[in-house]
């Protein structure tokens, strides 16, 4: 443990630690040395670890979060999507329970002539993963390489796969130094993981969909909205329009939890059905996505293009396509039926009457991964057939004995637990005066000084 | 990087991190895990430097200070020295340039019937060691195993050795990664770190001497009064009589800096005569660990008792003994000349006349290392024939051309660098009204509420 380990630089890792443990703000070669010698290993992880930590305690200007992001993002390859005429736009949600957006968006606004390149992550703790419900649609193929993903996104405009090891390396390393070290939580460093993943699918537009509530990573709107104008912030300072929705999480989004169920709602608000929460999040995002996109003059008009082409077919048939282009069997998107389905069910009854007063998100997601559905260690599997369809949302009247959800498993053991966690996750009440959040917290358009 | 890296234990390192980075206080099971599962090397570097971080930004409270202490001093052997009659009492001092009070204090304190059994450290830095200093007398050997400094100790009540493998390896750990962490800085840290080590010595009584100025480790009055009592106060949790001594450190202590020219010095005060401020800190230090150690009832009786011991011839008798059990040469005591001593010197001499207002501590203890006489990385030796001898020190009338020091050398080279920072280490004013720092500062003998 010498300080030689570095070596011959302008730059001492010592140095950089002491000035963030200081408070200062660190220049931009400083930020790049650190990133840079850290990725290829010339900085061990017991210098970063400390660094990760003052950051966290001592925080980080604007510009050194732009800097940050900047280095991690160059530290792998950036996708060169000019070659594309259309606009490149993509969406990143902070993560949920129910969170079936991106299957709906990519495909809805690819169909209104904007690209959509989107590069997804998989499911862990309570939360589900895009890669997996993709998965769970027959054949469907999340590992595209490079010329491969430049392929399907030309020819139906938009196309979704996993990261590739070429993006971001300096990301997945800090990312893995920060989950054993406690730093997770540092709203700067978030920003800068998130962000230098999604810049470098070479897009022109962002919008992000920050979750708050119970089920969110971040509980309170406040906090939500601080990480939510560091992003845009930081986005706008590297080019790109930006824009930031706080959205609820307070109780799942949709009704159905579970990879293949997932995919079955996909469908539904594709073809102009589907729970009113989801259907509506999704017109709001895609509304953005359009109007930063440059398709249609205002959001408003962006939501009228989403509607019209939801009922037009035209997104459905723009799913079915990238589908089909992915490996995948379209005919699982004609008939839900054929995507896989756990063969049996139980149900979840109210034992008194009254009014849905909450459904407790983490509990709902956790019954899930209980079920199978999910991840607690990133290397076990998932079973796409599981979860639990919603009957009854916060705010619905129960009558007593009727069913609040229907849980389909495969394991009756895990079944029985997944239960019993689900039977303490609901409150009902006898008042009809429920306090129903609303949907969207607030939009986040340009940051201010919040600091 | 997985954190099924920890055994399986009550803790996980990453709870205990988060606890601190929150700004909790942590139990002493969750400090003894962390300290004990580092040490053996089941929590690797990484998880500690980021709890270390933590710690220097959120500190810690004196139990937990304690704590840390203690499973520190239990990480390696504890001295059993109950089998010596004698209360067993030592000093440490936070270093500076100059400060050879050890040398003086071990005989002078054994003289009074006082146990005295040290162990000490090298010199790094500006700051000179223990350790060097003794190994300029030839033959005197600081490598004594347990049993051997035992022996010693118990035939002429005091010994001299350096830090075993087997003391405190915890802190030897800690303190590696500390050094390259930008975590040394930490009172707390600092704290656990010195008391650990001294505590594993098995005595009943500790006297700090905590160094203040410009050339000491804390620079303010305040920095190191906080360190003093938080010392203070966890020997006291931990059943030690304890005080702290508040010193200055803003110019050399003495007027001999280099290895046998301090030793030099000693036998000077051991003879009663050598420079003022030296042997009144002596005095002042002395009085203070007989009277802990129980030989006297008040401090000033334990200073009077001091300077009987002196006069009487003694407290050098005792020096000359130690040296002899610990195979040193005695003639090189009773006649210094025996001492290594570069044959080359050079005069400091002063351009102006008036009357020396500073000597810059720091310059002039790393003029002494240039010459060869300290080390700048821990693997460099020493030359122990090497120094600087000051004859005007702050406050002093110079006259043109006269000499301020003498540079004693065996490198031409090294001697004009060592020349070229003597010269702009010194200011030399017209008024007689210079500010002289008080030699002690404060006496801290038991902490109040300092947080």
């Amino acid at each position: 443990m010498s300080q030689t380990a570095s070596p011959p630089q302008a730059f001492r890792a010592i140095d950089v630690i002491r000035k963030k443990r200081d408070a200062g703000e660190l220049s931009q070669p400083e930020i790049e040395f650190l990133v840079r010698e850290y990725t290829s290993g010339e900085i061990p992880d017991y210098q970063v670890s400390a660094w990760l930590m003052a950051v966290l305690l001592r925080g980080m200007t604007r510009a050194e979060t732009a800097w940050l992001t900047d280095a991690m993002l160059h530290s792998g390859e950036v996708l060169d999507l000019s070659s594309l005429s259309a606009t490149k736009v993509d969406k990143h949600s902070t993560g949920g329970v129910g969170d079936k957006t991106s299957l709906i968006l990519a495909p809805l606004v690819a169909a209104a002539g904007v690209a959509v390149p989107m590069i997804s992550g998989r499911g862990l703790g309570h939360t589900g993963g895009t890669l997996d419900k993709l998965e769970s649609i027959p054949g469907f193929n999340v590992n595209l390489s490079t010329s491969q993903f430049r392929r399907v996104l030309e020819t139906c405009g938009c196309a979704m796969i996993g990261q590739t090891a070429e993006i971001a390396p300096a990301d997945r390393k800090l990312y893995a130094l920060r989950d054993v070290t406690g730093t997770v939580e540092s709203p700067y460093l978030i920003c800068a993981s998130i962000m230098s993943k999604k810049l470098a699918e070479g897009i022109d537009a962002l919008v992000l969909d920050v979750k708050t509530g119970s089920g969110a990573f971040m509980k309170t709107e406040k906090d939500a909205a601080f990480l939510a104008e560091l992003m845009v912030e930081t986005g706008e300072r590297m080019g790109k329009q930006m824009v930031a929705l706080i959205t609820d999480m307070d109780e799942p989004l949709g009704n159905m939890i579970g990879n293949a169920l997932e995919v079955v709602e996909v469908v539904e608000v594709l073809r102009g059905r589907g729970p009113e929460d989801l259907r509506n999040l999704c017109i709001e995002l895609a509304g953005w996505m359009l109007h930063l996109g440059g398709a249609c003059p205002t959001v408003a008009e962006g939501r009228q293009k989403t509607e019209e082409l939801i009922a037009s077919g035209k997104a459905l048939e723009k799913f079915r396509y990238m589908v089909e282009l992915q490996g995948g069997d379209p005919r699982a998107i004609d008939n839900t039926e054929r995507l896989p389905k756990a063969p049996n069910t139980m149900e979840i009854t109210s034992a008194g009457g009254g009014y849905v007063a909450s459904w407790q998100c983490e509990s709902v997601g956790t019954a899930c991964v209980i079920l199978g559905g999910g991840r607690e260690r990133k290397e076990d599997s998932v079973d796409p057939a599981v979860g639990i369809v919603l009957h009854k949302k916060v705010g619905d009247r129960v009558s007593p004995g009727e069913s609040l959800a229907t849980v389909y498993y495969n394991a009756e053991a895990r079944a029985s637990q997944a239960k019993r966690l689900l039977e303490k996750s609901y409150q009902v009440t006898d008042s009809p005066h429920v306090d129903k959040r609303p949907l969207i917290h607030r939009v986040i358009r340009k940051s201010g000084d919040i600091n």
